[in-house]
Protein backbone atom coordinates (compact mmCIF):
# COMPACT_ATOMS: atom_id res chain seq x y z
CA UNK A 1 0.00 0.00 0.00
CA UNK A 2 1.24 3.58 -0.88
CA UNK A 3 2.87 5.30 2.36
CA UNK A 4 0.47 8.43 2.11
CA UNK A 5 -2.79 6.24 1.54
CA UNK A 6 -1.02 4.44 4.79
CA UNK A 7 -0.67 7.86 6.63
CA UNK A 8 -4.14 9.08 5.88
CA UNK A 9 -5.76 5.79 6.73
CA UNK A 10 -4.05 5.80 9.85
CA UNK A 11 -5.48 9.54 10.73
CA UNK A 12 -8.63 8.90 10.29
CA UNK A 13 -8.92 5.60 11.96
CA UNK A 14 -7.47 8.23 15.03
CA UNK A 15 -9.97 10.60 14.23
CA UNK A 16 -12.88 7.86 14.19
CA UNK A 17 -11.41 6.79 17.25
CA UNK A 18 -11.76 10.18 19.29
CA UNK A 19 -15.00 10.71 17.90
CA UNK A 20 -16.32 7.79 18.81
CA UNK A 21 -14.95 8.17 22.48
CA UNK A 22 -16.37 12.05 22.42
CA UNK A 23 -20.16 10.53 21.33
CA UNK A 24 -19.54 7.73 24.24
CA UNK A 25 -18.87 9.96 26.87
CA UNK A 26 -21.59 12.37 25.99
CA UNK A 27 -24.14 9.17 25.96
CA UNK A 28 -22.02 8.30 29.20
CA UNK A 29 -22.58 11.94 30.77
CA UNK A 30 -26.72 12.05 29.47
CA UNK A 31 -27.30 8.84 31.84
CA UNK A 32 -25.39 10.45 34.85
CA UNK A 33 -27.68 13.57 34.15
CA UNK A 34 -30.65 11.48 34.40
CA UNK A 35 -29.94 9.46 37.52
CA UNK A 36 -28.65 12.57 39.27
CA UNK A 37 -31.69 14.67 37.85
CA UNK A 38 -28.62 17.23 37.33
CA UNK A 39 -29.77 20.14 34.49
CA UNK A 40 -26.21 21.54 34.84
CA UNK A 41 -25.29 18.23 33.13
CA UNK A 42 -27.82 17.67 30.87
CA UNK A 43 -26.88 21.16 29.46
CA UNK A 44 -23.21 20.23 29.05
CA UNK A 45 -24.40 17.23 27.32
CA UNK A 46 -26.31 19.50 24.84
CA UNK A 47 -23.38 22.32 24.64
CA UNK A 48 -20.84 19.03 23.53
CA UNK A 49 -23.13 18.70 20.89
CA UNK A 50 -21.49 21.21 18.42
CA UNK A 51 -18.49 19.77 19.15
CA UNK A 52 -19.84 16.60 17.73
CA UNK A 53 -21.80 17.60 14.61
CA UNK A 54 -18.37 19.95 13.80
CA UNK A 55 -16.12 16.37 14.11
CA UNK A 56 -19.04 14.33 12.21
CA UNK A 57 -18.46 16.85 9.01
CA UNK A 58 -14.84 16.73 9.31
CA UNK A 59 -14.51 12.86 8.99
CA UNK A 60 -17.17 12.83 6.28
CA UNK A 61 -14.45 15.55 4.31
CA UNK A 62 -11.63 13.32 5.75
CA UNK A 63 -13.36 10.14 3.81
CA UNK A 64 -14.07 11.42 0.66
CA UNK A 65 -10.50 12.96 -0.03
CA UNK A 66 -9.04 9.65 0.57
CA UNK A 67 -11.53 8.08 -1.84
CA UNK A 68 -10.84 10.83 -4.36
CA UNK A 69 -7.18 11.25 -3.76
CA UNK A 70 -6.16 7.59 -3.12
CA UNK A 71 -8.73 5.50 -4.80
CA UNK A 72 -8.56 2.69 -2.21
CA UNK A 73 -9.43 -0.90 -3.33
CA UNK A 74 -10.63 -3.68 -1.33
CA UNK A 75 -10.44 -3.94 2.75
CA UNK A 76 -9.51 -0.12 2.28
CA UNK A 77 -11.97 1.06 0.44
CA UNK A 78 -14.85 -1.14 3.04
CA UNK A 79 -13.32 0.65 5.68
CA UNK A 80 -13.46 4.41 4.13
CA UNK A 81 -17.11 3.19 3.53
CA UNK A 82 -17.43 1.83 6.93
CA UNK A 83 -16.40 4.84 8.41
CA UNK A 84 -18.67 7.07 6.14
CA UNK A 85 -21.66 5.18 8.02
CA UNK A 86 -20.33 4.77 11.38
CA UNK A 87 -20.18 8.43 11.73
CA UNK A 88 -22.91 9.45 10.71
CA UNK A 89 -24.71 6.69 12.66
CA UNK A 90 -22.56 8.17 15.68
CA UNK A 91 -23.69 11.72 15.00
CA UNK A 92 -27.32 10.19 15.53
CA UNK A 93 -26.24 8.34 18.81
CA UNK A 94 -25.27 11.53 20.07
CA UNK A 95 -28.29 13.28 18.99
CA UNK A 96 -30.33 11.03 21.25
CA UNK A 97 -28.07 11.73 24.55
CA UNK A 98 -29.18 15.52 23.35
CA UNK A 99 -32.74 14.72 22.99
CA UNK A 100 -32.94 12.78 26.17
CA UNK A 101 -30.84 15.75 28.08
CA UNK A 102 -33.68 17.95 27.15
CA UNK A 103 -35.99 15.89 28.32
CA UNK A 104 -34.37 15.74 31.95
CA UNK A 105 -34.38 19.74 31.70
CA UNK A 106 -38.16 19.80 30.82
CA UNK A 107 -38.86 16.67 33.64
CA UNK A 108 -37.13 19.45 35.96
CA UNK A 109 -39.59 21.88 35.51
CA UNK A 110 -42.28 19.58 36.15
CA UNK A 111 -43.53 18.13 39.58
CA UNK A 112 -41.42 15.09 40.32
CA UNK A 113 -42.67 11.55 38.94
CA UNK A 114 -40.91 8.26 40.81
CA UNK A 115 -38.66 7.19 37.49
CA UNK A 116 -39.65 3.33 37.19
CA UNK A 117 -35.73 1.25 37.63
CA UNK A 118 -36.22 -0.12 34.34
CA UNK A 119 -35.36 3.36 32.58
CA UNK A 120 -32.37 3.38 34.04
CA UNK A 121 -31.71 -0.33 32.46
CA UNK A 122 -32.79 0.44 29.38
CA UNK A 123 -30.22 3.45 29.35
CA UNK A 124 -27.63 1.34 30.81
CA UNK A 125 -27.69 -1.48 28.10
CA UNK A 126 -28.25 0.95 25.04
CA UNK A 127 -24.94 2.95 26.15
CA UNK A 128 -23.19 -0.58 26.93
CA UNK A 129 -24.31 -1.68 23.00
CA UNK A 130 -22.14 1.75 21.95
CA UNK A 131 -19.39 0.93 23.55
CA UNK A 132 -19.17 -2.53 22.48
CA UNK A 133 -19.85 -1.78 18.87
CA UNK A 134 -16.97 0.73 18.98
CA UNK A 135 -14.34 -1.58 20.85
CA UNK A 136 -15.72 -4.31 17.98
CA UNK A 137 -15.18 -1.46 15.29
CA UNK A 138 -11.20 -1.23 16.88
CA UNK A 139 -11.13 -4.85 17.50
CA UNK A 140 -12.49 -5.11 13.85
CA UNK A 141 -13.96 -8.68 15.79
CA UNK A 142 -17.10 -9.91 14.04
CA UNK A 143 -17.68 -12.52 16.83
CA UNK A 144 -18.46 -9.62 19.28
CA UNK A 145 -20.40 -7.63 17.16
CA UNK A 146 -22.79 -10.92 16.45
CA UNK A 147 -23.46 -10.64 20.41
CA UNK A 148 -24.04 -6.44 20.54
CA UNK A 149 -26.55 -7.44 17.93
CA UNK A 150 -28.05 -10.16 20.09
CA UNK A 151 -28.32 -7.29 22.68
CA UNK A 152 -30.93 -5.16 20.90
CA UNK A 153 -33.29 -8.05 22.12
CA UNK A 154 -33.08 -7.02 25.54
CA UNK A 155 -33.57 -3.66 24.93
CA UNK A 156 -36.83 -4.30 22.84
CA UNK A 157 -37.98 -5.77 26.03
CA UNK A 158 -37.33 -3.50 28.44
CA UNK A 159 -38.97 -0.89 25.85
CA UNK A 160 -42.09 -2.88 25.90
CA UNK A 161 -41.98 -3.31 29.58
CA UNK A 162 -41.75 0.39 30.12
CA UNK A 163 -44.43 1.17 28.02
CA UNK A 164 -46.47 -0.55 30.12
CA UNK A 165 -45.52 0.78 33.46
CA UNK A 166 -45.78 4.02 31.54
CA UNK A 167 -49.64 3.67 30.45
CA UNK A 168 -50.27 2.12 34.02
CA UNK A 169 -48.60 5.58 35.52
CA UNK A 170 -50.52 7.61 33.16
CA UNK A 171 -54.01 5.73 33.99
CA UNK A 172 -53.18 6.25 37.50
CA UNK A 173 -52.25 9.83 37.70
CA UNK A 174 -53.68 11.44 34.51
CA UNK A 175 -52.36 14.90 36.20
CA UNK A 176 -49.09 13.48 35.71
CA UNK A 177 -49.24 12.67 32.20
CA UNK A 178 -46.77 14.97 30.44
CA UNK A 179 -43.73 13.84 32.83
CA UNK A 180 -44.82 10.41 31.59
CA UNK A 181 -45.14 11.27 27.97
CA UNK A 182 -41.12 13.41 28.27
CA UNK A 183 -40.52 9.62 30.08
CA UNK A 184 -41.91 7.72 26.99
CA UNK A 185 -39.80 9.82 24.61
CA UNK A 186 -36.66 9.13 26.46
CA UNK A 187 -37.44 5.43 26.37
CA UNK A 188 -37.86 5.47 22.69
CA UNK A 189 -34.36 7.27 22.46
CA UNK A 190 -32.63 4.83 24.55
CA UNK A 191 -34.45 2.14 22.10
CA UNK A 192 -33.23 3.72 18.78
CA UNK A 193 -29.43 4.21 20.39
CA UNK A 194 -29.34 0.41 20.62
CA UNK A 195 -30.66 0.22 17.08
CA UNK A 196 -27.79 2.43 16.31
CA UNK A 197 -25.65 0.48 18.11
CA UNK A 198 -26.23 -2.49 16.16
CA UNK A 199 -26.10 -0.58 12.59
CA UNK A 200 -22.78 -0.47 13.45
CA UNK A 201 -22.06 -3.24 14.64
CA UNK A 202 -23.44 -4.64 11.28
CA UNK A 203 -20.89 -2.67 9.54
CA UNK A 204 -18.07 -4.00 11.73
CA UNK A 205 -19.30 -7.36 10.66
CA UNK A 206 -19.43 -6.42 6.96
CA UNK A 207 -15.99 -5.18 7.46
CA UNK A 208 -14.60 -8.14 8.54
CA UNK A 209 -16.30 -10.31 6.42
CA UNK A 210 -17.35 -9.00 3.48
CA UNK A 211 -20.75 -10.01 3.87
CA UNK A 212 -23.61 -8.16 4.26
CA UNK A 213 -26.39 -9.26 7.59
CA UNK A 214 -28.51 -6.42 7.40
CA UNK A 215 -32.01 -7.40 7.44
CA UNK A 216 -31.34 -10.74 8.26
CA UNK A 217 -32.30 -12.44 11.02
CA UNK A 218 -29.51 -12.34 13.94
CA UNK A 219 -28.81 -15.98 15.63
CA UNK A 220 -26.14 -16.24 17.69
CA UNK B 1 -15.36 9.60 -18.90
CA UNK B 2 -14.90 5.65 -19.60
CA UNK B 3 -17.85 4.03 -21.28
CA UNK B 4 -18.09 1.48 -18.44
CA UNK B 5 -18.43 3.90 -15.55
CA UNK B 6 -21.37 5.84 -17.28
CA UNK B 7 -22.76 2.88 -18.31
CA UNK B 8 -22.68 1.74 -14.36
CA UNK B 9 -23.37 4.91 -13.44
CA UNK B 10 -26.75 5.11 -15.51
CA UNK B 11 -27.93 1.92 -13.81
CA UNK B 12 -27.55 2.89 -10.25
CA UNK B 13 -29.30 5.96 -11.13
CA UNK B 14 -32.31 4.21 -12.27
CA UNK B 15 -32.41 1.93 -9.46
CA UNK B 16 -32.11 4.96 -7.02
CA UNK B 17 -35.06 6.01 -8.30
CA UNK B 18 -37.27 2.94 -8.51
CA UNK B 19 -35.83 2.42 -4.81
CA UNK B 20 -37.12 6.15 -3.72
CA UNK B 21 -40.10 5.78 -5.93
CA UNK B 22 -41.34 2.41 -3.85
CA UNK B 23 -40.10 3.63 -0.76
CA UNK B 24 -42.76 7.07 -1.12
CA UNK B 25 -45.42 4.91 -2.81
CA UNK B 26 -44.98 2.88 0.92
CA UNK B 27 -45.10 5.98 2.68
CA UNK B 28 -48.59 6.66 0.86
CA UNK B 29 -49.86 3.77 1.50
CA UNK B 30 -49.35 4.34 5.21
CA UNK B 31 -51.21 7.60 5.06
CA UNK B 32 -54.05 5.74 3.43
CA UNK B 33 -54.11 2.74 6.11
CA UNK B 34 -54.36 5.90 8.63
CA UNK B 35 -57.01 8.03 6.78
CA UNK B 36 -59.04 5.09 6.13
CA UNK B 37 -58.05 3.04 8.83
CA UNK B 38 -57.82 0.20 6.63
CA UNK B 39 -55.46 -2.65 8.23
CA UNK B 40 -55.06 -4.41 5.22
CA UNK B 41 -53.43 -1.64 3.99
CA UNK B 42 -51.26 -1.95 6.46
CA UNK B 43 -50.11 -5.05 6.36
CA UNK B 44 -49.62 -4.54 2.52
CA UNK B 45 -47.31 -2.08 3.96
CA UNK B 46 -45.46 -3.95 6.03
CA UNK B 47 -45.12 -7.13 3.59
CA UNK B 48 -43.59 -4.80 1.04
CA UNK B 49 -40.53 -3.56 3.45
CA UNK B 50 -39.09 -6.52 2.61
CA UNK B 51 -38.54 -5.70 -1.33
CA UNK B 52 -37.92 -2.28 -0.16
CA UNK B 53 -34.58 -3.52 2.40
CA UNK B 54 -33.31 -6.00 -0.50
CA UNK B 55 -32.82 -3.31 -2.59
CA UNK B 56 -31.93 -1.31 0.08
CA UNK B 57 -28.70 -3.56 0.14
CA UNK B 58 -28.18 -4.20 -3.91
CA UNK B 59 -27.74 -0.74 -4.11
CA UNK B 60 -25.06 -0.23 -1.59
CA UNK B 61 -23.10 -3.15 -2.98
CA UNK B 62 -23.96 -1.43 -6.64
CA UNK B 63 -21.97 1.58 -4.60
CA UNK B 64 -18.96 -0.80 -4.15
CA UNK B 65 -18.85 -2.03 -7.14
CA UNK B 66 -18.34 1.08 -8.99
CA UNK B 67 -16.20 2.32 -6.66
CA UNK B 68 -13.75 -0.42 -6.68
CA UNK B 69 -14.08 -0.93 -10.23
CA UNK B 70 -14.11 2.56 -11.76
CA UNK B 71 -12.36 4.33 -8.73
CA UNK B 72 -14.45 7.42 -9.96
CA UNK B 73 -13.53 10.95 -9.30
CA UNK B 74 -15.16 15.25 -8.70
CA UNK B 75 -18.81 15.02 -9.30
CA UNK B 76 -19.15 10.97 -10.45
CA UNK B 77 -17.50 10.04 -6.75
CA UNK B 78 -19.46 12.59 -5.21
CA UNK B 79 -22.78 11.24 -6.73
CA UNK B 80 -21.89 7.46 -6.00
CA UNK B 81 -21.40 8.63 -1.76
CA UNK B 82 -24.11 10.29 -2.25
CA UNK B 83 -26.67 7.75 -3.14
CA UNK B 84 -24.91 5.77 -0.58
CA UNK B 85 -26.21 8.01 1.96
CA UNK B 86 -29.52 8.57 0.40
CA UNK B 87 -29.84 5.20 0.48
CA UNK B 88 -29.72 4.49 4.03
CA UNK B 89 -31.90 7.28 4.58
CA UNK B 90 -35.11 6.18 2.63
CA UNK B 91 -35.07 2.61 4.12
CA UNK B 92 -35.14 4.41 7.20
CA UNK B 93 -37.81 6.04 5.97
CA UNK B 94 -39.81 3.22 4.97
CA UNK B 95 -39.11 1.69 8.35
CA UNK B 96 -40.92 4.62 9.74
CA UNK B 97 -44.12 3.86 7.49
CA UNK B 98 -43.78 0.35 8.41
CA UNK B 99 -44.12 1.67 12.32
CA UNK B 100 -47.04 3.74 11.17
CA UNK B 101 -48.94 0.76 9.87
CA UNK B 102 -48.19 -1.09 13.06
CA UNK B 103 -49.58 1.71 15.32
CA UNK B 104 -52.78 1.35 12.96
CA UNK B 105 -52.81 -2.20 13.09
CA UNK B 106 -52.95 -1.76 17.01
CA UNK B 107 -55.31 1.29 17.24
CA UNK B 108 -57.56 -0.94 15.35
CA UNK B 109 -57.78 -3.73 18.30
CA UNK B 110 -58.73 -0.80 21.28
CA UNK B 111 -62.05 1.31 20.87
CA UNK B 112 -61.53 3.61 18.38
CA UNK B 113 -60.87 7.84 19.19
CA UNK B 114 -61.27 10.94 17.17
CA UNK B 115 -57.63 11.04 15.40
CA UNK B 116 -57.09 15.24 15.26
CA UNK B 117 -57.14 16.37 12.15
CA UNK B 118 -53.57 17.42 12.98
CA UNK B 119 -52.46 14.36 12.95
CA UNK B 120 -53.18 13.64 9.15
CA UNK B 121 -51.37 17.21 8.37
CA UNK B 122 -48.44 15.79 9.53
CA UNK B 123 -48.44 12.71 7.90
CA UNK B 124 -48.79 14.49 4.51
CA UNK B 125 -46.70 17.62 4.94
CA UNK B 126 -43.39 14.60 6.13
CA UNK B 127 -44.50 12.23 3.26
CA UNK B 128 -44.53 15.57 0.77
CA UNK B 129 -41.11 16.58 1.98
CA UNK B 130 -39.91 12.94 0.80
CA UNK B 131 -41.26 13.39 -2.23
CA UNK B 132 -40.06 16.92 -2.72
CA UNK B 133 -36.13 15.67 -1.69
CA UNK B 134 -36.24 12.86 -4.31
CA UNK B 135 -37.20 15.19 -7.18
CA UNK B 136 -34.46 17.60 -6.08
CA UNK B 137 -31.59 14.52 -6.11
CA UNK B 138 -33.09 13.58 -9.89
CA UNK B 139 -32.80 17.13 -10.98
CA UNK B 140 -29.78 17.77 -8.74
CA UNK B 141 -31.60 21.08 -7.97
CA UNK B 142 -30.24 22.69 -5.24
CA UNK B 143 -32.70 25.53 -4.54
CA UNK B 144 -35.87 23.46 -4.34
CA UNK B 145 -33.42 21.48 -2.04
CA UNK B 146 -33.19 24.54 0.28
CA UNK B 147 -36.87 24.85 0.10
CA UNK B 148 -37.15 20.95 1.62
CA UNK B 149 -34.93 21.82 4.39
CA UNK B 150 -37.20 24.74 5.40
CA UNK B 151 -40.67 22.73 5.34
CA UNK B 152 -39.27 21.10 8.05
CA UNK B 153 -40.33 24.00 10.76
CA UNK B 154 -43.77 23.05 9.47
CA UNK B 155 -43.28 20.02 10.56
CA UNK B 156 -42.08 20.55 13.83
CA UNK B 157 -44.61 22.85 14.67
CA UNK B 158 -47.17 20.53 14.09
CA UNK B 159 -45.45 17.94 16.39
CA UNK B 160 -45.70 20.47 19.18
CA UNK B 161 -49.31 21.25 18.31
CA UNK B 162 -49.99 17.33 18.32
CA UNK B 163 -48.64 17.14 21.70
CA UNK B 164 -50.42 19.56 23.43
CA UNK B 165 -53.60 18.25 21.55
CA UNK B 166 -52.88 14.44 22.94
CA UNK B 167 -51.78 15.33 26.56
CA UNK B 168 -55.02 16.92 26.75
CA UNK B 169 -57.15 14.01 25.10
CA UNK B 170 -55.28 12.12 27.91
CA UNK B 171 -56.30 13.78 31.19
CA UNK B 172 -59.80 14.45 30.39
CA UNK B 173 -59.94 10.09 29.20
CA UNK B 174 -57.17 8.03 30.49
CA UNK B 175 -58.97 5.19 30.40
CA UNK B 176 -57.85 5.56 26.36
CA UNK B 177 -54.50 6.54 27.02
CA UNK B 178 -53.12 3.40 25.25
CA UNK B 179 -54.26 4.81 22.01
CA UNK B 180 -53.46 7.97 22.25
CA UNK B 181 -50.07 7.07 23.15
CA UNK B 182 -49.86 4.96 19.55
CA UNK B 183 -50.82 8.45 18.26
CA UNK B 184 -47.95 10.13 19.81
CA UNK B 185 -45.59 7.16 18.60
CA UNK B 186 -46.98 7.99 14.97
CA UNK B 187 -46.72 11.80 15.18
CA UNK B 188 -42.68 10.92 16.02
CA UNK B 189 -42.32 8.56 13.12
CA UNK B 190 -43.81 11.45 10.89
CA UNK B 191 -41.63 14.41 12.90
CA UNK B 192 -38.60 11.99 11.93
CA UNK B 193 -39.75 11.13 8.16
CA UNK B 194 -39.16 14.85 7.98
CA UNK B 195 -35.27 14.82 9.44
CA UNK B 196 -34.70 11.97 7.10
CA UNK B 197 -36.21 13.90 4.25
CA UNK B 198 -34.30 17.09 5.15
CA UNK B 199 -31.07 14.82 5.39
CA UNK B 200 -31.88 13.51 1.84
CA UNK B 201 -32.11 17.86 0.50
CA UNK B 202 -28.67 18.32 2.58
CA UNK B 203 -26.85 15.89 0.42
CA UNK B 204 -28.35 17.10 -2.67
CA UNK B 205 -26.90 20.63 -1.85
CA UNK B 206 -23.91 18.84 -1.19
CA UNK B 207 -23.67 16.68 -4.44
CA UNK B 208 -24.49 19.99 -6.49
CA UNK B 209 -22.76 22.77 -4.50
CA UNK B 210 -20.05 20.30 -3.15
CA UNK B 211 -20.77 22.13 0.37
CA UNK B 212 -21.92 20.29 3.28
CA UNK B 213 -24.45 21.95 5.02
CA UNK B 214 -25.73 19.78 7.40
CA UNK B 215 -25.78 21.30 11.56
CA UNK B 216 -26.05 25.08 9.75
CA UNK B 217 -28.98 27.23 9.92
CA UNK B 218 -31.11 26.86 7.22
CA UNK B 219 -31.90 30.44 5.76
CA UNK B 220 -34.03 30.52 2.82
Amino acid sequence: MPVHLRRDLDKLKRKMLSFGAAVEENAQLSIKALRDFDTSIAQRVIDRDEDINRDEVEIEEECLKILALHQPVAVDLRFVVTVLKVNSDLERIADFSVNDSKRVRTLAKHPKVALPRELMQIAEKAVAMVNAALDCLVDQDAVRARGVCAADDAVDDLQRKLYDIILDEIRKDPDNAAQWMQVFSMVRYFERMGDYATNIAEDVIYLVEGEVIRHKEQGM
